[in-house]
């Protein structure tokens, strides 16, 4: 499978205030919405021991780790981020060098991505970490991309590898490498504790018109999918042989860390299947991965190259499972 | 003191739905944003053990508080509340009938204000049970009242009488009257568990652009006052006489809960003396309580009946004290 470097998103430069009419200070932030957009709007929490511990996951990557999560959100509209606000329940053990990490993670991917921290609440509290993060950001009127517009025929497409994060969680808890490459160890730790929201590609589509329907991969794909299928009303086959995988010596949990491995905050995305031919959805030059079709049967199922199907039973990350 | 009856805002008729293009289970929320309008966005953290407790206080209370808390910036903001999303991390040991107590509470608040809750997060912890309330409001653009407007000559008034809500909680803890009035013990305990903002009167003065400052009481009037000072860098003469505190056989008591206790969510409003008079702010048709006047020296004294000053520390609510 071809290497992909990750894409960053450019640095910008910082937001000409204009917008902002007031920040962090008074009893509520007030910004300006701009005319014929909508406005998005999505809130994550990032719990001590739920979502990240002290031990594995230094302050700057839990800051950063929080705002991507809500940033994924907005990239899984089509829209663009604009202004997040902070709510940061601080453990009491929490020293204050953790704290400026803590931020300084956060804000550094917030300024890349042009997004200003206009408020928030702060408390300190006997149990864990609790941190809260809401974003703020626009799309323009009815371009909005949804879970519900995929039909049968449409392809499916991922904008990256998959299963990277859960292999960086891997290694972070077991502190040993194996048989896996340094530079490729390197690269899974980082997708997982500094993943990188993918606005500009969600942005293109919504722009373009180019998606039946969009969301992000928190959960795994496996999870994920049959979410936007249960929210389309469809079914979808997945080949087997074509899903971007980690590159590790065993095939299988390879697959595995791909079907079911969270965080990656990649995209999922439906495209209407051009007819007669099956035209690759490209960004910046080159093709997403194209990974399987829509069908009108309920269900997900994995297509093997034998041609075999196997159903796809959702096995990533739940809450409540 | 005459006695006020508390003013609950009327019950507004379901909204109808043309401005939420989208609620609970997509990636996020997409609401339409009114042209000609600020957006107002304010997030509070509700906190088992710090805001609220299990023995003190019913769920339906919880979740109205929560969500009060965030309609209250909104009316210090002089704006209509709109949408709230509510982060939930629930502890293990909560049941779900608390569940669904607390989120009838915080709905039954949330419709008679109008706002629709559009989104979310939800998850199970270990430790203790965590609320997190967005509210997104909208005001005319440019109407907006904050903190900093306050000038010196301006007159202080507040929207109700205070420490009632400190009053309540003491009345919660100890399980005993002692000689305060069944009726009185009854108001004051209501207005612990379920404060009411007062959006209509914050909407009321920046509308009329009544206020030269606004902001609300949730931290206690010598607290939220010198902040409202600090902000408009000013200073203020509080007179003793006219602050109107709870009913109590001892008023030194009554006094000390109006000027520290927290968590009254009324308005701390400050207007332009009329030139030769001072007439009195009304809103429905009764005048607000008039309570002192902004400074040029800076700090927050009080002005005792025989003249004599006092300097009033802010002894409020502080997270971080």
């Amino acid at each position: 499978m071809a290497e992909r470097s990750r894409q960053r998103e450019p640095a910008q430069p910082l937001r000409v205030k204009k917008q902002l009419r007031l920040g962090i200070g008074d009893d509520a932030a007030l910004v300006m919405a701009q005319s014929g957009h909508e406005l998005i709007l999505t809130i994550d929490m990032s719990i001590e021991d739920v979502h990240f511990t002290r031990r594995l996951h230094p302050p700057d990557a839990v800051g950063h780790r929080a705002l991507a999560r809500s940033l994924s959100d907005v990239a899984a509209m089509g829209g663009v981020p604009r202004y997040a606000l902070v709510s940061l329940a601080i453990s009491r053990e929490t020293s204050r060098g953790w704290v400026s990490r803590f931020y300084r993670g956060m804000l550094a991917l917030a300024q890349r991505f042009g997004v200003e921290l206009v408020g928030g609440d702060t408390a300190m509290v006997p149990g864990k970490t609790f941190i809260d993060v809401l974003v703020a950001g626009e799309v323009p009127r009815g371009k909005a991309l949804l879970r519900s517009g995929a039909r049968a025929g449409d392809q499916i497409f991922v904008s990256d590898r998959l299963g990277l994060s859960a292999l960086g969680l891997r290694l972070l808890q077991s502190q040993r490498r194996g048989p896996i490459s340094k530079a490729a160890a390197r690269e899974a730790v980082r997708s997982h504790l500094y993943p990188e929201p993918q606005c500009a590609l969600g942005r293109f589509l919504s722009i373009r018109g180019l998606a039946s329907a969009l969301m992000d991969l928190s959960d795994g794909l496996s999870t994920d999918l049959s979410r936007l299928c249960e929210a389309s009303g469809v079914g979808a086959h997945l080949w087997e042989d074509k899903i971007p995988c980690p590159n590790l010596p065993d095939p299988a949990d390879s697959l595995q860390l791909a079907l079911h491995g969270g965080e990656d905050y990649q995209l999922l995305i439906t495209a209407p299947g051009a007819t007669g031919s099956r035209r690759p959805l490209k960004f910046r030059g080159r093709p997403l991965h194209h990974i399987g079709e829509i069908v009108a049967s309920k269900g997900v199922k994995l297509v093997m190259p034998s041609g075999k199907l196997h159903n796809l039973e959702p096995a990533g990350w739940d809450h409540f499972r």
